[in-house]
This record gives C-alpha cells, sequence and structure tokens, in this order.
C-alpha cells in the first residue's frame, strides 16, 4: 500500500513542501518567495483555499512523502446551459519523480475527481513558453481553443 | 441619473434576459437552450453563484434595462505567493448596445471591482475563434501570454 501514489486535501503542515516545489520552477522560481519561517502570505491563502468548498489544494503523496500539487477550483457558471467547470492551476511536480508519469497521473486523478463534482469541463491555462506542458496536456486530451489572457493589477 | 450606465449583482429576475444574450451569439447559439419556460438548469445555476461569495454574475443596466452581463470569480491561489485572482467569463453586451463602448465600461468596471478584492491579477480566455475579442481585450491591457486549454468531459 506504502508504494501507491495517493492523493488528498493538503493539511497545514504540507504548505512549506507545496511552496518548495511551486518554487522550484524556471518561472515559480521568479515570483514566489520560499523562505523560513514561510510568508504568512501562503498560510492565509491555504485557510482561505481550506474554507471554500470550491476550492481544493491537493497533494499527490508516495510512501509519506509529498510528491505533487495542484489545484482545482469548482465554478457553477451561467454559460453552458448552467454547467459547472473545474479550473486546475498550480500543477507542480517535485524533481525527484519528473518523467516518471506522475503528472499523468495527478492529471488523471483530477479529471475523475472533477466528473464526481458533475462538471462539463476541465480547463486550465499553461504559459506559453512551457512548450513541454502544452503537449503533455494536448497528450491527455485537452484542446488549446483559446488564448489565456492576463492583466497584472497594481493592488499590491 | 437614469442615463448612467449601472452595474449591480443580477438577481433571479434577470436570468431570462441573461440567457437570451448569451444565446444571441455565433458561438452562444450553438451551445446554450433559451426557450420558455427557461430550463431550470439555469435557475439551478444562478442559485449556486448567489450563495457563493467568490462568485458574482453581474449585470450592466442602462435606463432600467439589462445591456449587458459579465461573471466573475474570485479565486484564492497559492502561488503567486498567495494571490487572489479575478475570473472573469460569461461577457456579452446586447445587441442594440454594439459598438457603442459597453464592454469597454464593463471590463474596466470589473478591473476596479477586483481591486476591491485585494486581486493581484485579472484573467479570462478567449475562443481563438474570436479574433475581435482578442484585440479588444489587448486594447484594454491583457495579454495573450498562456495557451487556454479545455477537456470537454461526457458527464452529462
Amino acid at each position: 500500500m506504502k508504494n501507491e501514489l495517493l492523493f488528498r486535501k493538503a493539511e497545514e503542515k504540507d504548505v512549506d513542501k507545496i511552496v518548495k516545489m511551486l518554487a522550484n520552477d524556471p518561472l515559480g522560481k521568479t515570483r514566489e518567495n520560499y523562505r523560513h519561517p514561510l510568508p504568512n502570505r501562503y498560510i492565509k491563502a491555504f485557510e482561505a483555499i481550506q474554507s471554500d468548498p470550491n476550492n481544493e489544494l491537493i497533494v499527490a503523496v508516495l510512501k509519506e512523502d509529498i510528491i505533487g500539487v495542484l489545484q482545482i477550483t469548482f465554478i457553477p457558471y451561467i454559460t453552458h446551459q448552467g454547467g459547472w467547470r473545474a479550473t486546475i492551476e498550480g500543477v507542480r511536480t517535485d524533481e525527484s519523480v519528473r518523467g516518471k508519469g506522475i503528472g499523468t497521473k495527478m492529471i488523471t486523478w483530477a479529471i475523475e475527481h472533477a466528473k464526481t463534482r458533475n462538471c462539463h469541463l476541465v480547463q486550465l491555462t499553461t504559459d506559453k513558453t512551457r512548450t513541454d506542458a502544452l503537449r503533455f496536456y494536448e497528450n491527455l486530451g485537452f484542446k488549446a481553443t483559446h488564448e489565456g489572457l492576463k492583466l497584472k493589477l497594481n493592488s499590491r
């Protein structure tokens, strides 16, 4: 059993490892702030996610180690005849397990999970510089039908 | 005062007009189901949005007529040092007011509204076939830095 990949909601004790994984990435290292003690912003965000029934921060666990993370947001939309969607964000695996298919298992799990929430669509955006990620998601059946637009605000 | 464009949260009595606008669109007409009585799925989605403090269905009102709609979802993320984002979806104006800058006023309002919720980013995806929409958002300062990927599920 302990060699199985397990998925569960993150707990506060996991946030340190989660931020470490997010920061260990070409884009993540430019925007995260992994240090000790961990900036309180991360804990506050974790608490906001944990208290929201439509947000889940999920960790992948192998042999009791956290080796992956992703966040799913379930959104009720009026469009598509009032359909729920699952939005995936912040997908990261630990560098020790890269190239071993863990990412595929994580997204496959997330897709099945979205079905249990009656979603008709799973969506995500990926930075255009992440060409490997684009190929990865297309191999899983995602279609890059949309432009993903972002506007940075100066609110902080 | 009555000639001013006003923004407010949608009420249940507005859902009929909202769906009418969503369906009156090249893509919307293929996926919405505007008829009377309105399919209950729309009312259920409206109720789910209304009861979620992180989801807002907003209508633009001119001279007491609903002439525009958009939905904003506020999402607490662990990424970007635990930053909140606003996701905009389902932007539509009534055909009677197109080309009059109403869309710009709606998105500008949504951006200011996102700032009041302490968001560091406003994001949306737009179908790649909507080339006018892409230009519209880029003119408002959005950057098309991401691919927008969608996976349709067979859950319904």
